[in-house]
C-alpha cells in the first residue's frame, strides 16, 4: 500500500495521536541507537549473586539450590526498591532481579530464564492483588541509560497503585464501552492485513504499533482474550518468553542494541474487562517540546517499514 | 507546611498524576543537569546571519537594517522547517531563529530581543489563524540535547495542526466545564498560599507547578484572563520577556544550565475559552518505563522546595 507522509495517526484504542514523519529521519542525529552506556561488568553490582545483603530482604525468590532466603543459590529474586518512588499508602515499589550473574540484557538470557521472570512477575501480582489494598500493578523494564536505567544488571520493576492510572483507565474504558474487546479486534485486523505483523507464534502476536510513538514500537499480546497478566497459565509462559526473546533479539540486530522500555498494561483489579499486552518502546529518538506540549509523538519510521525490517 | 512523601498529586486542571518522591533524589545519578552538550560555537551554523541561503525563504523577519528578505541585517527570522514533522494537510512546521549571532541560550539574550521573539511568535500565530486551515498552533522550544535540540543556535518551533491535540483539549474542556477559569483560580490560590510562587511581576505570575512532572517545572501565565497568546498586546510583551528571562537565568544558576523544554499552551482557534500559559520543563531527570507505562511522572523535588530555591 502506498502512503503519503507526514501522516497523523490515531491509536486504535485511545484518543492518542502520533505524527509518522519519515523526512525527520534524515535530520542530523535523528536516529541514534545509543548502545547501553552502562558497563557490561560491574564488580560492585548490588544485584549480583553473593551480594544479597546489599538489597532489602527478598519478597520472593526462585531457589532451586539454596532454600535459605537472602543468600546465594537463586535464579530470580524480588526485593523492595531501596529508593522507592512509591510506598505505604501511595503504592509499593519492588525490583525483579532477572538473573544471578551479571547479564545486562534480557535478550541474552535463555528462554527458560525469561519464563522464570514472567512467573515471578505473575506470582508477585497475585500476591499484591490478594492484599486488597491496590487497584493496579504497573510492571516495567528500563534497559539502557537512554531508557532511564541506572543499574546495568538485568532487572525490572513493579509499582502497585491505589488507583488505576488515567492512561490505563482510558484503555479500560475503551474496551468496556466498545461492546467488543478492541484488542481482540486489533489482533484480527492486523492478522488480516499482515503488513505490521512481526511474529505470530500461534498463541501470542507481536506487531508494529499502528500509531507507534517510537520507531519500532512493538506490541505483544495473547490472541485469545485474557484480562489480567496474573491469569497467565504455566503452560502459556514458555511460549510468551520465547517470543519476547525473539523480538528483543531482532530489535538488537536491526537497531544495534538500543535502550528500550518494556511495559505491561494489565487489567486493573476492579473487575473491569481488559486485554493485557506488552508495549516495547525502543528509545532511539528523544522526547522533546512537541511531544511534551501537544502529547503527539513524532515517529520517523513508518510502522509498516519497522515490521518489514523486524520480520527480516 | 510539613508533608509526607512520597505523595501522589493530581494536576489542578486535568486528570494527570505525578509522584513527588524526594527519596528518589538520593539514587545514584538521579539528578543530572547535562549542561548543553551542543557546541557554543559552530562555524557551519545554518541559522547564523550571513547564511540565509541555508534555510528555506523566510516567512517573517524583523529587519531594522536591511529590508531585503533572505539576506543579512535582521533581528529575528521565521523560516519553514527543512525537516518538517508536519506539513500540507497535516500541519505546518516553522522555525523561529531567535537572534542573528550564534547565541545558544534565550537566557543570554537581552529582554528587548526576547520581546522580539514573542512578537514574532504572536504575529505568526495571527497569520496562521487567518489562513483558517488550522485549529491550533503548538509553539515550543527545545534547549540542549537533553531536551531534544539538534542545533545549538537559539531557536524555537511552531507546528500548526488541523485539530486541537487531546492534551490541550482536556485543559480546554476543564476550563469550559468548570463554570470559572481554572487557571484564574489556580493563580489566586497560589498567590494566597505563596509557597510555590517563584516571581510575580504584577502582570504575570511564575510558579512551581503543584503537580510538576519534572523537577523545577515552572508555569508562567498572565494574571488577568486571556484566552490566546495571539491576543497579547505590544504593551504586555516586554514585561513577559523580562520575567521569562529572569526565570531562565535563575534556572541556570540553581541547576547549572540544564536542558529544558519551554512550551506554550494557547487557546485553540475554535472559539472555546482558555487561559494561555507557558510550561518550563527542565530536563534533569529521564523519562522511563513508569512514566511511559502509567503516564505518571516521578518528580524527586517537591515543588515547594523548587520554588524556594528559585526565589533565591
Amino acid at each position: 500500500m502506498s502512503r503519503k507522509f507526514p501522516q497523523l495517526r490515531r491509536d486504535p484504542i485511545i484518543d492518542r495521536w502520533v505524527l509518522i514523519a519519515p523526512e525527520r529521519a534524515s535530520r542530523p542525529g535523528a536516529l541514534v541507537a545509543h548502545p547501553d552506556e552502562l558497563p557490561d561488568h560491574d564488580d560492585d553490582c548490588p544485584f549480583c549473586e553473593g551480594r544479597e545483603v546489599r538489597t532489602p530482604p527478598e519478597l520472593l525468590a526462585v531457589r532451586p539450590i539454596n532454600p535459605r532466603p537472602n543468600g546465594p543459590g537463586w535464579k530470580i529474586r524480588v526485593v523492595p526498591n531501596r529508593y522507592p518512588a512509591a510506598r505505604d499508602a501511595v503504592g509499593s515499589h519492588e525490583l525483579i532481579v532477572e538473573c544471578p550473574r551479571h547479564e545486562v540484557s534480557l535478550a541474552h538470557l535463555s528462554a527458560e530464564q525469561i519464563a522464570e521472570v514472567f512467573r515471578a512477575v505473575r506470582d508477585r501480582m497475585r500476591s499484591r492483588k490478594e492484599e486488597g489494598q491496590w487497584r493496579y500493578a504497573q510492571w516495567f523494564k528500563n534497559h539502557g541509560t537512554a531508557a532511564g536505567a541506572s543499574l546495568s544488571h538485568a532487572h525490572s520493576q513493579m509499582i502497585c497503585l491505589p488507583d488505576v492510572p488515567p492512561i490505563v483507565q482510558m484503555e479500560v474504558d475503551a474496551v468496556n464501552q466498545a461492546g467488543e474487546c478492541l484488542f481482540c479486534r486489533l489482533g484480527r485486523v492486523e492478522m488480516e492485513t499482515g503488513e505490521r505483523v512481526v511474529f505470530d507464534d500461534g498463541e501470542y502476536i507481536a506487531m508494529a504499533a499502528n500509531a507507534g510513538r517510537f520507531p519500532f514500537e512493538t506490541w505483544l499480546m495473547p490472541k485469545v482474550h485474557q484480562a489480567c497478566f496474573d491469569e497467565v497459565s504455566d503452560r502459556g509462559i514458555p511460549t510468551l518468553a520465547g517470543t519476547l526473546r525473539r523480538i528483543l533479539q531482532r530489535i538488537d540486530q536491526v537497531l544495534g542494541r538500543p535502550g528500550y522500555n518494556l511495559i505491561l498494561h494489565t487489567g486493573p483489579w476492579t473487575q473491569a474487562d481488559f486485554h493485557w499486552h506488552f508495549e516495547l518502546l525502543p528509545r532511539i529518538t528523544g522526547i522533546a517540546g512537541f511531544e511534551l506540549g501537544a502529547n503527539i509523538f513524532i515517529n520517523p519510521v513508518p510502522p509498516e517499514e519497522a515490521a518489514r525490517q523486524l520480520r527480516g
